[in-house]
């Protein structure tokens, strides 16, 4: 009996690797001579750098960059098992997270850390860095990431303009002369999940600038500041990244990425399917487990137990799923995929109890649903 | 596909037969053609009567007992669908849950509503009465209950001693020649799960007084009284009763109704095995569904979905249980005929809301057992 067990995160219960870790230790019980393909997961969102470094076999590196207001923090830089692929995630530099409640402003907060992860990634010699954007505190279009790489965006009298959406009121020039040289040789793959563009009220701003402590007046002004970036780049870059779907992500850093480093973008899930190996692992395999902390209807959308269901289906592996919560709209996933669905809760406790006793409830239900694989084959 | 769906109640949540139904209903949806035999049940405890009746389509009337402090009460009085078999549970009309707690007082608490209801299921003229006993406010050695009946508890006047442990004090002779006649045509069952003698240490003052409303002055009395009553049984009827197991039961009932109806005392889920004719129904069938608001390692201890797995293993049938508790002890129930423990609920909630949901709950994982097998069979 050969199982593929690949969840993402519960969050803040347990990482993939944890979970797959309980899942095995569940199934063994039944199954002591399975084999057990442990494949964690994410969809490029929290948990990406974890989980491909756990299901490569790589690193992770603690590097001291700059947070969204200009204070040091540490941020996570991934190094994949094969030693040529990066992984970060944004929100690990710039993400909301980092800032409390009462300091969140995106006049002044910058991906200027994100710009520095990237070259702790380039002194790694990596040929690829993958960037998840998701969880942004930023709304400045990835100018301070590219400041942090050595582009320079100057006012009319030369000088650098400062850090965080307002300063790009005075942008006049973009100048990637002095652009780190090892950029060159490096393939960005951005995982970004959204499609919005980088302005108007689909845009940046509009849609994701509340969240981030922007009032009504502050978004439009913040809107007309990345309207202006984007006339920026293409008369000075000749790129119109302005209305391309995804740029409008983690406040316009997908735009920054676009224009700056000619970043890929892609679905989180699809890039994790990728860089996993997932497909070549589904080869002779019996049963898939996946799992998240939360599953329903929107699973559907990109989350790691759609994805991993898809490409079980295309091998017509069967599929089952687990988590804390099941909506009570998750019917719909049945047909993509999914063959059962199974609650890891043992009992009414609260959500801090049922964080803490996350893995052992993954390993019981998953020594139960080996007890009725087994039950269902003799 | 033929299942046999043989729940308990989840308490405080849904009965035996709405969670039979629910389990039909979850299923339904994999196996629209399937063959589905519901077997609602119980335990001998709370919830007896209704899923004897249910399980057997009979009736419950509802019928003015005294309860145990002397006011009037509505007991439940069930007729099986045998239309010979009458079944109550002493806690209906004696029961610790009619008696607020600052009232509890074993000194005066009496099971003459219980004696009542017997009489109103002779009026049915049945042959047997299945007499549940967990649960009661008393201490009375079922005294109250022969006096309902036409019994007769003297003092050294010749007069009654009146109601409650109390008043066993001054009993000085029993005299049953005014007994209900009727009494000597039927069979009385006593669904009675522990093995308490009437006396001592062990004894129905000394183990279940406290939480009946007595201090251990009072319980050392109380026990006094039951020596007394046990003496008296034994000269004046010729029968010993004290040191029988289940004697203790229910504050002496257990007694009263061995000395004074010859009862039979049985393990409640054997009862209600014979009685739902379960084994009968277990004929072609391919899965067991069980459950009961709680399971663990306690539930081998003759709870229902013990006595349904025990039987399901005489016919090689195989058993799933699904519950809102699961204890973590639960492991030993494999050894007991047990395949699998699902848990129903389907994320983080309190318990009233976890008792709201539970229909839907129990629907949603029967689907998902339900989508299990039929995967395998494939």
């Amino acid at each position: 009996m050969k199982f593929l067990l690949a969840p993402d995160s519960f969050k803040e219960s347990m990482t993939a690797k944890e979970a797959s870790d309980a899942m095995e230790y569940g199934l063994k019980k039944v199954f002591p001579e399975g084999e057990y393909v442990k494949v964690p997961m994410a969809d490029g969102g929290e948990g990406t750098t974890r989980s491909l470094v756990d299901a490569t076999g790589g690193q992770i590196f603690k590097e001291k960059v700059t947070d969204p207001l200009g204070d040091p923090v540490e941020a996570d830089l991934g190094i994949l098992g094969d030693g040529k692929t990066a992984v970060i995630e944004m929100a690990s530099a710039s993400g909301l997270a980092l800032v409390p409640r009462e300091k969140r402003n995106p006049l002044y907060t910058t991906t200027y850390g994100t710009g520095e992860l990237i070259k702790k990634a380039l002194d790694h010699e990596v040929d690829t860095i993958i960037i998840g954007i998701g969880g942004s505190a930023t709304n400045d279009g990835g100018a301070g990431m590219i400041q942090a790489l050595g582009g320079a965006l100057l006012n009319a009298k030369g000088d650098p303009i400062g850090y965080g959406g307002k300063a790009l009121e005075h942008l006049e020039k973009i100048d990637l002369s002095h652009l780190d040289p090892r950029l060159k040789r490096v393939k960005i793959i951005v995982a970004c999940d959204v499609d919005n563009p980088l302005t108007g009220h689909e845009g940046a701003s509009y849609v994701f600038g509340k969240q981030k402590g922007a009032d009504l007046k502050m978004i439009k002004y913040l809107d007309d500041n990345l309207k202006k970036y984007a006339q920026r780049i293409r008369e000075d870059l000749q790129k119109d990244v302005e209305k391309v779907p995804g740029a409008g992500a983690a406040g316009g850093l997908g735009a920054g990425l676009l224009a700056f480093l000619s970043a890929e973008l892609k679905r989180g899930i699809e890039i994790v399917i990728e860089y996993t190996g997932l497909k070549q692992k589904m080869q002779g395999v019996d049963f898939v487990i996946t799992g998240e902390g939360s599953i329903d209807a929107q699973t559907r959308f990109g989350k790691t137990p759609y994805g991993v269901a898809k490409v079980a289906k295309e091998y017509k592996v069967p599929v089952i799923a687990i988590a804390g919560n099941i909506g009570k709209d998750v019917e719909v996933l049945y047909d993509y995929g999914f063959d059962a669905f199974f609650p890891i809760l043992h009992g009414v406790q609260p959500l801090e109890k049922a964080l803490i006793y996350g893995k052992e409830n993954v390993a019981r239900i998953c020594e139960n649903i080996g007890r009725m694989i087994r039950l269902l084959q003799k």
